[in-house]
């Protein structure tokens, strides 16, 4: 273990054996925490060439089971989104891809800090379970095409031991430890393709375009090296992606959507991403032709259809699909409202993100229990004119002292500037193994 | 702690206030290991400025006790070396110095690795101890002028910390974590002025001469901006510094220098420290001047009775410096000859070090006990002609067997050229608060 610290403190490049060595040492917790650390913070400062990254995002995903889905036909493809603030879109388009033919064999994980997850948003929805059996979770997805779960077995055990030391070493922000981790556990879930939503800006884990850019890159380079394809989707998270913020709020949008009740960029970030699911399954000749299948799907009322489906087969109320109002309700409810006019120039979405999970739509400690119907329902964007009275947002809180607390923090989170300013793209980039294509305009 | 880490990470300037909260979390194991060893790889690869590790040194000095040195009247100057092979200037200056008027109240070390330890060669005297308590140290010095002693107290707790965890996460090659983990422990042991011996070459910490001066200059700085003044030497170690190696051995070759009977390198080399000692200590006008005060203890004898009071004083029998045969005899007395004709043009001096430790002069483990009479007397140093037949060293060994082994080292790590070489210098530059002066030959 010392001579692999001492190589990476030199700069120099680690050999398959040497990874496996240590991602095997994570996994079995047999070489101790002060010694993986200092790897990590040598690894974090020296970097890692693609051909290590491959080999650690290899033998993390080696350091335990690897979910077999061969039992599901077709081309299996998995989303991953590196997580913001109103960020719905698996609940969008899951039962779309589906409704379209693609099978969707989906393990989603839960909130972390100011972001939300998609299981604790599934578990607003009054008697569903993510806690599937391997075996159920597989028939599922052969009966009716799609299932979202959590975990199943011991996947990447290797990455939960060194996540845990990068969290309290400050080595979170390491381009190679990210890609290692997401992927690994990625391709442990089993699929044979994946699409990536690369978040950036300021509720995102990379704050620059720059950075969010690299990170797709290298995400992609890794996934061909380890011979799967990958497409990375680099998307705005300037401020919340959906209006809606918080667990049951986040599954009526969802709900509305796939009703055409609703649009917006949540629609749109969704189709995009779902596009580039059905093409890679298959389904569909390019991404653009994926989309205007998942529109019709929207029309047809076969994504709602399916939605159903899925939530009775995981033991759910499906009514919800048809009356939103089964869903939690939180106590109080009530606009928060601008007190002066000018343009929406700016959102602070991680500041956002905190105001949800403080008013109890997160988890500030592990085993915190969490409030399914608080959050907000936010009635501005970025570039909207507002007139001091205009509502911002509207809050959904447990207690008036509780909406007094989020109302601070939203009022302090969202800058009403006195210049008109543009509209944020949703989306910057997609990058392929072919390269980056920069997307002027939403895509 | 992680903000530490983080702005390290970062490679900002630690406050004062910061480096002072990790030091004493060391001391007192207050925050987990491995944030210290990522803070230590942070370290090591973004470095520390000056202010950065005097305000380490101070905080780790600060950590625990500091002797107390004050009823000694006179300036205490202490003399430390980065540690060698053959180096037993401590025992032929300290007597010297001593003898010239400037007290000697001197905490040294054991042997670590291939290097040996003055603790270990002073206990190779029969009945000799360097466990005394501080009052009767101090008396000691103020009684006879010199009295060298292991730690006494409780110095630089943090170091010790951080020592253990930097041994065992490659991070022992910083230059601010050596100079702080230097200067914290001589601070702590309560001198005025220190004198360093750096050593540069095969068996240094430092390998090449430009490192060696930097750390050399880094710890001038330091002394300078914690107001304690310190002359650096930077010397060589590409062959061990005097011709007896092992604990007895290097005893019997200081008592034969003071005693006029040997010269060489070694002498060279301490009446050049002591030289500084005495001018820093303000009883020579200049370091040579110092120098030739020395010559004339020895001439005297002078130097040799102040040993014998030394080695009476803490309980030894002072007849060893009358009848060096009174100290330890290995069993196995024998030389290894050369096996061709050449010049003797290089020694790998880390080897012949760990070829005496391995005899038993050193420690392999923590709890090993040594053999004091072990090791060997080289008959040869770099630049010297050579013929078949000569001998290259005298082994003294504590069986055949063991001898055998020894052999085949030493053997192996002194190289026979085919061609001339020219002699290597003792010493290279020396350093102080007004820039380097380079040295062309032994100073």
């Amino acid at each position: 273990m010392l001579e692999i610290i001492e190589k990476k403190k030199f700069g120099q490049e680690l050999t398959r054996e040497e990874i496996a060595f240590f991602a095997q040492a994570a996994a079995e917790k047999s070489v101790p925490d002060y010694q993986l650390s200092a790897l990590l913070m040598a690894i974090r400062l020296n970097g890692m060439t693609d051909q290590e990254t491959t080999d650690l995002t290899l033998a993390m995903r080696d350091s335990g089971d690897i979910a077999d889905l061969s039992g599901i036909p077709g081309i299996k493809v998995d989303k991953h989104s590196t997580g913001g603030v109103g960020d719905t879109t698996t609940l969008v388009l899951a039962p779309l891809v589906a409704a379209c033919g693609a099978p969707v064999a989906k393990m989603s994980g839960r909130g972390l800090g100011h972001t939300g997850g998609t299981l604790d948003k599934l578990e607003s929805i009054p008697g569903l379970s993510v806690a599937l059996p391997v075996e159920d979770f597989i028939r599922q997805v052969k009966e009716i095409g799609v299932a979202v779960v959590g975990q199943t077995g011991h996947l990447a055990p290797a990455d939960k031991t060194l996540y845990a030391l990068r969290d309290v070493t400050s080595t979170v922000d390491s381009l190679p430890l990210i890609v290692s981790s997401i992927l690994s556990k990625k391709l442990a879930a089993g699929s044979d393709a994946i699409v990536l939503d690369v978040k950036t800006g300021s509720g995102a884990i990379m704050h620059t375009l720059e950075d969010s850019l690299k990170l797709a890159q290298n995400m992609v380079r890794v996934g061909e090296l380890a011979g799967k394809p990958i497409v990375a989707l680099v998307s705005g998270m300037d401020q919340p992606l959906g209006t809606h913020v918080g667990n049951a709020l986040e599954v009526k949008e969802a709900i509305d959507i796939l009703a055409g009740r609703a649009g917006g960029d949540l629609l749109e970030v969704s189709l995009t991403l779902g596009g580039y699911m059905l093409h890679l399954a298959g389904k569909a000749e390019t991404p653009e032709a994926g989309q205007a299948m998942m529109k019709q799907a929207i029309d047809s009322g076969a994504g709602l259809e399916k939605l159903k489906q899925m939530i009775a087969a995981q033991g759910g109320d499906p009514s919800v699909c048809d009356d939103v109002n089964r869903l939690p309700q939180a106590q109080v409810i009530r606009p928060v409202t601008c007190g002066v006019s000018g343009w929406v120039s700016k959102m602070n979405t991680m500041a956002l993100g905190l105001a949800a999970q403080a008013m109890g739509a997160g988890r500030m400690k592990v085993d915190d229990e969490l409030d399914y119907s608080v959050g907000f329902v936010l009635q501005v964007r970025i570039g909207d004119r507002v007139e001091a009275g205009t509502p911002l947002c509207v809050l959904h809180a447990r207690s008036e002292e509780n909406a007094d607390r989020a109302e601070a923090a939203i009022r302090a989170a969202i800058t009403i500037g006195q210049e008109a300013c543009g509209r944020v793209p949703n989306f910057y980039a997609v990058v392929t193994k072919d390269g980056i294509r920069r997307l002027g305009a939403d895509a």
